[in-house]
């Protein structure tokens, strides 16, 4: 194995000392980039991007040719589980994601397969150690999957939606129907995920994209429970190194304790949560990850490069601190502002990882 | 002035005790129930609705009569100030509200008239006076307006948003533009709000739809700011009566301590938030109004009420709990689940309010 160049990453998610705060994007392989664009044009349209590992490859490595970030993370959806089970993933114009079939009764979910990887998604799992082998010890890889809860509301809805009125009907008046989706999901995650992890990824993150949507017992029950599981389930070593666990639960601020005691190393952050008080909370447990408001992006440099500055004074001294947006950057940011971000975060950290004089 | 009859809304709000856990929903008045739709098509559309007094007394009394719930709210939406400030407000049919004028410069901004309630929202303060006087003391009557940070956001973007793109890149990169703006809001808002106390209000709330959309910081500078200087602005005691203010920020939960400082007498809570653990933090200071998610009233009436048995129990013992949906009922209910719902609180809830034996 090449030996890691850049371990930053790595070691702030175990909370290890670092030189400085690293620093990666939610979708930093995505429409804002020019070169992006013009490589989905060449693949037609974004699935057969997806399922093309040299093209998955070129993408993922699209931003770190431009940006001296920290991380790398595979370019893929979070829906090739359900797509693999046999829902039949498809995009629409400006649509986001829809399924050909969704998923409703009794008979529909004992109808869906379990999901071996190397198997059904070797799309993924060959884009891992392509992608790997290009980064060449460069910096860290990250895999990932959607979390269980996520998946099925996009299964039962059949798409995105407002507020998920399928998905709570099913958890809510045959909640064993829907533990026996989220079984199914949570055994396809692990495998996917370790997968991943076989094939190269270095650390993986789960999102939690619709975890927030539920009550606070909900998500306990429909969500957390879920995701725990998967941790559990997960290859914790690998290469003779820790594999990190990142658990992010959008709109998850006021259930960190309970997430922290998910098993993960590192608990993503929206931009809602204060991430200094965050780090009082669950900072002795686990790694945060986050937290920009992904719309300051649109502001000046100037702006972005005083956001950056509170975040990093609001965390404060010392490791455990991943920068990031609190959700993915926008296709209409400027380029130039995500460089003024990743520059700002690299310039001002520093001094939070200097032993006091 | 006709003696109120049933009080326990009011004397909750102020943390007085009860003899069970009032209860309202967001949205009462609304599509869910078909004699709402049948007035509806009478009137035209929804804005010919809420500008005729007489057919909104009549929507804004149609839930009292299916249900006995321990207040009223105004039918009316929360655009009505943007609107009188000239921007032309219409509904699309499936599209949710618009504007035909959008605010993007400090000329924009400049323009824009203070709004005199009783001159340019005559149909509000018509519709409260008679809706008061029909009610005849029956229960209270609620007035309510947008927070200034909400109004802005429909104001600048046009209408609903799902990102908040040019809202945000306003507030960022033109503050003094935007707190111009949220300026003249707050003292329309204020006026709003007391024309509708001095017409016969007996509590105000100020729904805050989207100021969970803003980061920790941005909250404080952009939307409680404004709601604090409303709150301190309004008239606080009429007709011999403390005019309690709710203040409900959607997405809020992180930010309950400080929602506390605001001045509000009850902080309205969504169906993320343990009421229990709130009531810990805050519940010496305000009164707590929520919190079920408005998706479980999809569920079975035995579902519906186990539902309300938890949330009452977390609460716990005595008064200063008004239950309600963390949200607005949604159109899709059905009315039978709502009564049970209803039913469920004005049941199961005196349990908490009797003195210990």
């Amino acid at each position: 194995m090449t030996e890691l160049k850049n371990d930053r990453f790595l070691r702030a998610l175990l909370r290890q000392p670092v030189d400085m705060t690293p620093v990666w994007m939610m979708r930093q392989a995505g429409r804002y980039l020019p070169e992006y664009r013009a490589t989905r044009g060449q693949a037609g349209d974004f699935m057969a991007l997806c399922t093309n590992p040299e093209l998955a490859c070129e993408v993922t490595l699209q931003p770190l040719q431009r940006y001296p970030l920290d991380a790398a993370i595979l370019f893929s959806d979070i829906l090739t589980i359900p797509d693999a089970m046999g829902l039949g993933l498809y995009f629409e114009a400006g649509e986001g994601p829809r399924f050909r079939k969704t998923v409703a009764t009794a008979a529909d979910i004992d109808a869906l397969p379990l999901v071996d990887p190397e198997r059904d998604l070797t799309y993924v799992v060959d884009a891992v150690a392509r992608i790997r082998r290009e980064l060449n010890g460069s910096v860290p890889l990250i895999g990932f999957s959607g979390s269980p809860w996520t998946l099925a509301t996009y299964m039962v809805e059949g798409g995105s939606s407002k507020d998920f009125r399928r998905t709570k009907q099913l958890a809510y008046n045959q909640p064993e129907l829907m533990h026996q989706l989220l079984d199914k999901l949570a055994q396809s995650v692990t495998a996917y995920l370790n997968a991943q992890i076989r094939a190269g990824a270095q650390a993986v993150q789960i999102f939690d994209t619709w975890g927030g949507a539920l009550s606070h017992a909900a998500f306990a029950e429909f969500s957390l429970r879920y995701m725990t599981r998967i941790v559990a389930g997960l290859i914790r070593e690998h290469e003779s190194r820790r594999v990190p666990v990142i658990v992010f639960t959008k709109g998850g601020g006021q259930w960190l304790p309970r997430l922290a005691d998910s098993g993960a190393d590192c608990l993503g952050l929206d931009w809602t949560t204060d991430i200094g008080a965050a780090r009082g909370l669950v900072g002795e447990r686990v790694a945060l990850q986050g937290n920009m408001d992904p719309a300051i992006l649109y502001a000046a440099p100037a702006r972005i490069r005083a956001e950056v500055a509170a975040i990093l004074a609001a965390y404060g001294r010392g490791s455990g601190h991943i920068f990031n947006l609190g959700h993915g950057i926008t296709p209409e940011v400027d380029p130039a502002h995500a460089g003024a971000f990743i520059e700002a975060v690299h310039e001002l950290s520093p001094a939070y990882h200097r032993p006091p004089a």
